[in-house]
C-alpha cells in the first residue's frame, strides 16, 4: 500500500507505476513522471533517491524530456527503479511521506498535467496478429475460402508505419481527403474519406538498442520490451482499399496514430500472464516458445458524440485474444537483421475477439457498413462521423486492485475543404 | 573557380558543395562538412564566417553531429549558406585562401575522413515511381496483362520503410536468413536467402517540419526538399515474395538500406532539370504541376568481386527515367495529413530505364535468374553472392564540370549460421 490514496478501481496503484512524460501550466518543461493514484511523481525532482547500483551513475535519464534513455538501460535498471519506487511510495517509508516540502515539489495532480508522447519514436511497426481480425477482414475482401493468406499462420505479418504521426491521447485527428475508387469499373476520385475508422490495438515500446545484422533470439526478446500502451490506429478504409496493392497501407494510416500516455511496464504485467493461443502449424524454431506470454488485459472502446448523454460502449475485448505473442513479433522483426532502438513502437494489430461485440474496428462491428451500430437516442453509426470521440481503455484485474492503462482518446475533426 | 584544386571529372566542384557528416582519426567527434575537390571544409571550424541575416543567429546548426537542424532552417537559409560558401571558397576571396592557419584547421582530406549518416532519419519512405521497373516486376510476377496495378498511374505508390536500418555507404550488409516458400504447394522453409538483390535508387531529404493534418500543396513542395543522395535498397527477393501479401515488404527490406554520404542540394541540381515524363491519365490537381522537375543524373552500378581485376559495370541508367516527380511524391505523401520532419528520407523506388542494360536490380537484369549476367573471367551472376560489392555512382554533366554524388557502396557478407 502507498501513502498516496488509491481507490480500488483506479488504474494506477503501487502495483502498476507506469511511466509518462508531462508538463504543467507553471512549468512547460517536459519531464518524466510515474502515475500513482491521481498523482504524478516527478522523477526529475526525486532522481537523487535512485541510489541502487544500476541507477547511481545513470540518474540523468530522469532529467530527459522522453523515456528513451531510461528505456535504453535495460531490465536490471528497470527492475531496480521499480523496486526503489515501490519502496519510496510505500506506507512504511518516511523519505517522501514525511517530507512535506519535498512532497510538495515532487507530486503533481494528474488533473493539472498535460501529457506528451512518452518517447521519441524512431520507428513504428504495426503487426496483424489477431486471427479473428485477419479472418474477418479477409472474409469481407476476399471471401471465406481465401480469408487468411497462406503466410498468416507461419509468421506474424507486419509492416512499417509512420513514426512522425504517432500522437498522444487527446490529440484531434483530422478526417483526410484522398483518392478512393468506389466503383472499380470507373476511374478513382479525389474526395473526403467516407469510411473513417479506428483500430483497437495495444503496442509495446522496445528497450536497449541492437546491432544491424544481429537477430534477437526468441528467448532473449523479453529483455528488449520496456512496456505497453493502448493504441488507436486510425484508418481511412476507402483510401486504404485503393492504395494498398501491392506495397501495403500508406496514406490510409499515416494521417495519425494515437497512443495512451502512460507506459505500463512488462514487470507490472508479469502476474497477468495467461496461456498462449494454440498455434497450428507449429512455428519455426526462431518463433517457438513455450512459456506463457499472453496477457489478460480487459479492453473497451467507447464512442462519444454531442447528442449522447454519456459514452456508449461499442466493443468489449481482451488482449489475450492475440494469436502471435509479442516475443514472436520481436523475434520475427529482427530475424533478417533489422536493428531496434530504445523507443521503437510495435503495434499488435487490431484486436478482435470471437464474438461480434468484441471486434476492434467499425469495419468489423458494422460488418462493412451492412449492420449499423445503434448508439441510442436514435443515433447509428457505420463508420466514424466528424465530432465522434473514440475512447479506448484497458486494465488487468488484480486481487483488490487494477493495473490499468488509463485512456487513449481522440476526436475526429472535419477534413480540409476540397 | 575555387582556390582548392578540382579536376574536371571530380564530383565536388564549387558548383556542387554537398553536405555530409564526418569524423577523423585525431577527432572522433562527428561534425558537418562540405565536399570541395578531394577536401572537406569543416563547418564547425568556420561557422563564424556565416554572418548573413539568415545564419547570423543560427550558426550553431554547424556545431551539431547531423544535418537535421540545418535542414530545418528552410530554403532562404540554405541559399544564403550556399552563396557564402561559394564566396569563401572562390579564387578571389582571401579570408580562407590567405589564412594558412585557419585553412590548416578548416580543411580535411576526404581520404582521412570517416563518413557517417548525414542526418538522423526519423522516417524513411520508399516510393515505386519508375514505370519501367513497376512494369518489369509486374510482368514477372503477374504477367504482361496485369503488370501495372490499376492505381499505379493515378498515384505515386509508396510505403513506409525502416529508418533504423538505413546505413552509410561502406557498411557491410549481411545476407539474411528468413522464411521463403520456393514451392507454393508445400509449406514454407526457414533458410538462407538465395535471391539477394540490390535496388538502384535515389532519395531526397526533407527540410522544415510540417504539422499533422496539414498537407503540403504541390506548388510548395520544393520548399521542403533539402537535397538528394544515392540509395541501395537491398532486397531479399525470396523472403519478399512470401511475406509481402497483404501488407507489403517488411523483413525483405529492413535488413539494411545504404545511402551515399554527401547530400547534393536541390540548389546545386537546379540547372540539370529536364522535362517531366508524359503522364496519362492527367494527375489529380493535388498532384499536377507543369514546371520541369525531372533531373538529368547519370547513374551507374558496378559489381566488384575477388576474382575480378576491376569493377564490372552492370547497369547504366538515368534519374530522368522516373514517371512521378519528387514534387508529386511529397504532395501525395502529405495529402491525408501526414507530417514530415527535417531529415526524413524519401526513396524514388528502383530506377529502371527502357533498355535491358538500364534495369536497376539483379531481378530485372537477369530477368528473374533466366539470363545470368556475364561479369568476365568466367564469372556469372543471377543474384548477389557473398563477397560481392555493389558500387553505385551518379553525376550531372555540366559545362566542363560534374555535379556528382560520389559513391554508394556495400559488400554482402555471409548470413548467420542457420
Ligand atoms: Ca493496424
Ligand atoms: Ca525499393
Ligand atoms: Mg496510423
Ligand atoms: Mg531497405
Ligand atoms: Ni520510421
Amino acid at each position: 500500500m502507498s501513502f498516496i490514496n488509491v481507490s480500488p478501481d483506479c488504474h494506477f496503484p503501487i502495483q502498476n507505476l507506469p511511466y509518462g512524460v508531462f508538463s504543467t501550466p507553471d512549468n512547460s518543461k517536459k519531464r518524466i513522471g510515474v502515475a500513482i493514484g491521481d498523482q504524478i511523481l516527478d522523477l526529475s525532482v526525486v532522481k537523487h533517491l535512485f541510489d541502487g547500483p544500476e541507477l547511481l551513475n545513470q540518474q540523468e535519464v530522469f532529467d530527459k524530456d522522453c523515456l528513451n534513455d531510461f528505456m535504453g538501460l535495460g531490465r536490471p535498471a528497470w527492475q531496480e527503479v521499480r523496486e526503489t519506487l515501490q519502496r519510496l511510495l510505500s506506507m512504511d517509508e518516511p523519505i517522501l511521506r514525511d517530507n512535506a516540502k519535498l512532497r510538495a515539489k515532487a507530486f503533481v495532480p494528474q488533473s493539472q498535467a498535460t501529457m506528451h508522447l512518452p518517447a521519441k519514436i524512431g520507428d513504428y511497426t504495426d503487426f496483424y496478429s489477431s486471427k479473428n481480425h485477419a479472418y474477418n477482414v479477409g472474409c469481407m475482401f476476399r471471401g471465406k475460402e481465401n480469408a487468411l493468406m497462406p503466410n498468416w499462420t507461419y509468421l506474424p505479418v507486419g509492416y512499417h508505419g509512420r513514426a512522425s504521426s504517432v500522437v498522444v491521447s487527446g490529440t484531434p485527428i483530422r478526417r483526410p481527403n484522398g483518392q478512393t475508387c468506389p466503383d472499380e469499373s470507373q476511374p478513382p476520385v479525389f474526395t473526403t474519406c467516407k469510411l473513417f475508422d479506428f483500430e483497437l490495438e495495444m503496442a509495446f515500446f522496445t528497450g536497449p538498442a541492437t546491432k544491424l545484422g544481429e537477430p534477437i533470439p526468441i528467448d532473449k526478446t523479453e529483455d528488449y520490451m520496456f512496456g505497453m500502451v493502448l493504441m488507436n490506429d486510425w484508418s481511412a478504409r476507402d483510401i486504404q482499399k485503393w492504395e494498398y496493392v501491392p506495397l501495403g497501407p500508406f496514406l490510409a494510416k499515416n494521417l495519425g496514430t494515437t497512443i495512451s500516455p502512460w507506459v505500463v511496464t512488462m514487470d507490472a504485467l508479469q502476474q497477468f500472464k495467461v496461456p498462449n493461443a494454440e498455434q497450428n502449424p507449429k512455428p519455426f524454431p526462431y518463433l517457438y516458445h513455450e512459456d506463457p506470454f499472453s496477457f489478460d488485459i480487459h479492453l473497451e472502446v467507447d464512442l462519444m458524440y454531442d447528442g449522447l448523454s454519456q459514452p456508449k460502449t461499442i466493443c468489449r475485448s481482451n488482449f489475450k485474444h492475440m494469436y502471435w505473442t509479442m516475443k514472436q513479433q520481436l523475434a520475427h522483426h529482427t530475424v533478417t537483421g533489422c536493428n531496434i532502438n530504445p523507443g521503437d513502437l510495435m503495434g499488435s494489430g487490431t484486436i478482435s475477439g470471437e464474438t461480434e461485440d468484441s471486434y476492434g474496428s467499425m469495419l468489423e462491428l458494422s460488418w462493412r457498413g451492412t449492420k449499423p451500430l445503434d448508439l441510442g437516442n436514435g443515433i447509428t453509426r457505420k463508420f466514424l462521423q466528424d465530432g465522434d470521440e473514440v475512447i479506448m481503455t484497458g486494465y488487468c484485474e488484480g486481487n483488490g486492485y487494477r493495473v490499468g492503462f488509463g485512456t487513449c482518446t481522440g476526436r475526429v475533426i472535419p477534413a480540409p475543404p476540397l
